[in-house]
């Protein structure tokens, strides 16, 4: 099979990124969109859905890392946890590393997402035979909005705020997500790049606060993601998400997230100023 | 004139970039590679060199702000600068946003970016014309191996480590570079991305350790940088470049940079100990 040039499709980028795929192993159109597995020489295996980069082999963890072990750390006990989205595993491996979590509930809409992880991932879907991985095949603002007092940590792993995406950053869904959370919950959604999309992240900073004690946010670097210094947007019931629990983090191997890299992430009040207006 | 289709000639980077280019406003060919300053929609007026984007108006102040303040917030008192490169003007303009700087002399090997910087780039090139500044058109690596004790701050401002670039990251330059500055004199380079271009990261932190007393790593999110999260080595005589001198910038007035960002964008240690197993 010859490389395959292939462009990114990502209607939120002022910049087109192309990559040299070496083999495409698997491409399959779907309801909810197109699920493409392909290898490339330096980024490793690609998860590529409707011609946008999911995630790469080389720099998953940044993204993974940081979207579970950030809320994990600020929650004195994370017991239950729900994953909206996430069908490729890598937000479920990192959050069963935490030996406080008793059940890991995944709301994933695509289950070929699932299926693909399962075949041509497995070094994200490590989760998905682990006992306290429950798997439903849903809508997450659906599940959200039937669930009170259920779960500790939200996580909202999802694609970029169009198709599927767009019912996770209404305000009806915040506000579902709120009374879905027991009583110390944190809520997490990944929010696009503070480089492209300042006006999404602001919009959701602010429904945010409608809904939540404490609203904050932090970032990571992510080579493949348009635009870079990627967003997470972190809301809280009663925990200021600045304070990290001085919990033992033991048998808790990462290759990115750490105390320091915790506390970095956070964006500085300055920027928060200056940025969010806040 | 029609929007040219531009994809970005980067043989250091794993991804290609493309811009829509809605004009080119000047391209000219001259000793030192391809000069050309183009408009973009979204990220106002672009200066690329050799068909590599070397800054847009819309995120240049992430590098420059980040280039200069970080070495003036952390000298005591500095007067004397070089600034090796950065013919555009924009780390020339935060320098000398300084007001304890007495002269900044720019060392650029190619005459054709500063001429086209005071044409076509009036945000950047505003600081030729302050008596502060000493144009010398020079190969950098010569001047810094004539001079003695002669800087308090050396800001290295070039293009990527191929070509004119390559020897202001030699051995034999970090070590003229110690001899040419001050007692507290510091020196920061701009070096690549941690994403993709780690090894080199690593060879200038490994040299730079081998002539200064103490060398550190920081970081900027810049977009339109092939990798993004851009690096920024810097090393010193005598002065721990973690600790900011509590000193009055007033007047000075940025977008970026303040104190708070200063002190997140030093690499974690954590990560040091990881990436640069420092």
């Amino acid at each position: 099979m010859s490389p395959t040039e292939f462009i990114e499709n990502d209607p939120f980028s002022p910049i087109r990124y192309g990559y040299t795929l070496k083999k495409v192993e698997y491409s399959q159109k779907g309801p909810f969109g197109e699920i493409t597995i392909a290898d490339h020489d330096y980024f490793g295996r690609m998860l590529i859905l409707d011609g946008v980069v999911q995630l790469t082999e080389r720099d998953e963890h940044y993204y993974h890392e940081m979207l579970a072990h950030v809320p994990l750390n600020i929650h004195p006990s994370p017991k239950e946890i729900l994953v909206i989205g996430g069908g490729d595993g890598g937000t479920l491996r990192e959050v069963l590393k935490h030996q406080t979590v008793k059940k890991v509930t995944m709301a994933e809409i695509d289950r070929g997402v699932i299926d693909a992880a399962k075949r041509y991932l497995p070094k994200l879907a490590t989760g998905f035979a682990d006992s306290r991985t429950s798997v439903v095949i849903t809508d997450g603002a659906k599940l959200v909005a039937r669930s009170r007092s259920a779960f500790d940590v939200i996580l909202v792993d999802c694609t970029d705020p169009i198709g599927p995406a767009l019912s996770l950053f209404s305000d009806q869904f915040f506000s579902d997500a709120n009374g879905a959370l027991r009583e110390h919950g944190i809520f997490v959604a990944q929010t696009e790049s503070l480089h492209f999309h300042l006006d999404f992240v602001r919009e959701v900073q602010g429904k945010l606060r409608d809904n939540f004690s404490f609203v904050d946010l932090y970032t990571a670097p992510i080579a493949t993601y348009a635009g870079n210094w990627w967003t997470f947007s972190i809301a809280s019931k009663s925990l200021d998400p600045r304070k990290i629990v001085p919990r033992k983090t033991a048998g808790i191997s990462t290759r990115y997230y750490a105390r320091d890299v915790h506390r970095n992430s956070f964006l500085a009040p300055s920027l928060r100023r200056k940025l969010l207006n806040d």
